[in-house]
């Protein structure tokens, strides 16, 4: 209980209440190690979240890590997923579209190395996290670029392919408020209209969302211009990539609920579902969770 | 001639009068062929960019490509940037961070690997566009995800390093408004923080500058907020990335000076700024090469 501690006098300070709590993404270095001790390393690591959660479960659901290791079949990270989901109650998990750390190895995520993956996720209900981890290039760092560029690719390799033809019923999130997409969401229309892609909103906004964790008023503002309120979720990295406190506005960069609060333009029902109804949709094992402790979500 | 008629229509239309012209970033393709046919592919394609700047010397200044080859000492680059610049009159070069297109191969731009081309950068007084070509790596989509990644990964490279202390008088262009960074401004400010490195304006701003290729005005409006004015350049990647119209405004997407006007917070002074004054700052061989054409900046 004393690791999390910090995680509690957050939540409390700055207003939230439950975390979906997964095992840091930097942290999952598929490209470390053998392929068995990455399938011994994702275990222990979803050990301790499924722990945390047992615990505290009015403060933390569970997320989990997939052992990954660059160029092996996905098909390896399938018992660990069931495991998770069936035997630990976890609601979601992690996909790494990068296995190999900062180069870039693997199929795109519309290729059909992924199926067996989709397959099992939505038989089992539960969204992926596209979410990269720490890079080993030396040209890119994790945080301030590999993290951010992992956004950016994933969702462009969703625009070239027509995967939710074959997945109606796949839900990506994508962190970071998406890497660079909402600040070039002209280009991505212009993209999409000249590749003769249907709009954004049909071709990927049934199935791909993009989380709160853009740590400075300007940038959340864009993104409720561009992202429809029903595709933001929110997040706050805590503690996660910056952990200073921003000398412009006296708060810490990553206290992003104060933007999302900022935003005029929001009505309550929006930030309703910004801040739990559209997680409760997304993730259907975490509204149900809820709802056995007495928490129903709003009609 | 026949073949820049589509761009002096453009410019005419669009209300520009003078485009600062290479060859097209993806055709650079640094990572086909061999190292000879590298040298060779830069030279006839700056030789054709000479050919109609040379023509059309008040609608065009030209700026080049150089033969960059991956793991090639960048020393084989100097021969052509000085012939550009010497010989035939250039005013900037593009600089590929990523030879390898999409696999990021290189030291990042603050090594020493680098330093030969930055001296001869600073002692030729010409700035350097950092903007990668195609890619080559199914996963990164060049015009959707490499581009902007590479906007991105230079950045943060330059955030981590303190190159401009070793070259105060180097320039550096990035494209596409930056990629990520103006969306994530905070996140950056906050990086260089728990990195110790001085407030972004201090660190970098003084050398790095961005342009505005991006595709809706509430992303223009984002990049006013955050990047100072004087570190705004005027661009429109005409004809580039993004060749159609927007059906929300029934524009072009990348008429980006629709979207300058409109911002309302800046001044005239600021617009003249980012259409003219800057570039004039930052490229001291164009603004030499305008004020001998009868056009001197404004005081």
């Amino acid at each position: 209980m004393k690791s999390v501690e910090p995680q509690l006098k957050l939540q409390k300070e700055r207003g939230s209440d439950l975390t979906v709590f997964s095992p840091r993404a930097s942290g999952m270095a598929h490209h470390v190690g053998t392929e068995e001790v990455g399938q011994q390393w994702a275990r222990v690591s979803n050990d301790l979240i499924h722990r945390i959660c047992t615990l505290l479960p009015d403060n933390f659901a569970p997320v989990g890590q997939l052992p990954q290791f660059p160029g092996a079949p996905i098909e390896r990270s399938i018992p660990e997923l069931e495991r998770l989901v069936k035997e630990l109650g976890f609601v979601g998990v992690n996909l790494n579209p990068d296995p190999s750390g900062g180069y870039w190895k693997s199929p795109p995520l519309t290729d059909r190395y992924w199926y067996p993956i989709y397959e099992k996720l939505v038989e089992l209900e539960v969204p992926a996290m596209i979410h990269v981890t720490s890079s080993c290039n030396p040209a890119v760092h994790h945080t301030g670029a590999h993290y951010l560029n992992g956004d950016t690719t994933a969702f462009m390799q969703l625009l070239q392919g027509d995967l939710f033809k074959d997945f109606p019923g796949l839900k990506f999130v994508i962190p970071h408020g998406g890497g660079a997409v909402p600040f070039h969401w002209g280009r991505y229309r212009g993209l999409a209209q000249d590749m003769k892609k249907p709009p954004l909103g049909e071709h990927l906004l049934g199935n791909v969302f993009f989380d709160t964790c853009v740590y400075h008023y300007p940038g959340i503002e864009l993104m409720t211009k561009v992202v429809p309120v029903d595709n933001m979720l929110f997040a706050s990295e805590m503690l996660g990539a910056v952990k200073g406190i921003d000398p412009e506005t006296g708060f810490h960069f990553d206290d992003t609920k104060r933007y999302v609060d900022q935003v005029k333009a929001l009505s309550d029902g929006d930030r309703h579902k910004i801040f739990e109804g559209n997680a409760r949709r997304v993730y259907p094992r975490l509204d149900r969770r809820l709802a056995q402790r007495g928490k129903p979500a709003r009609k």
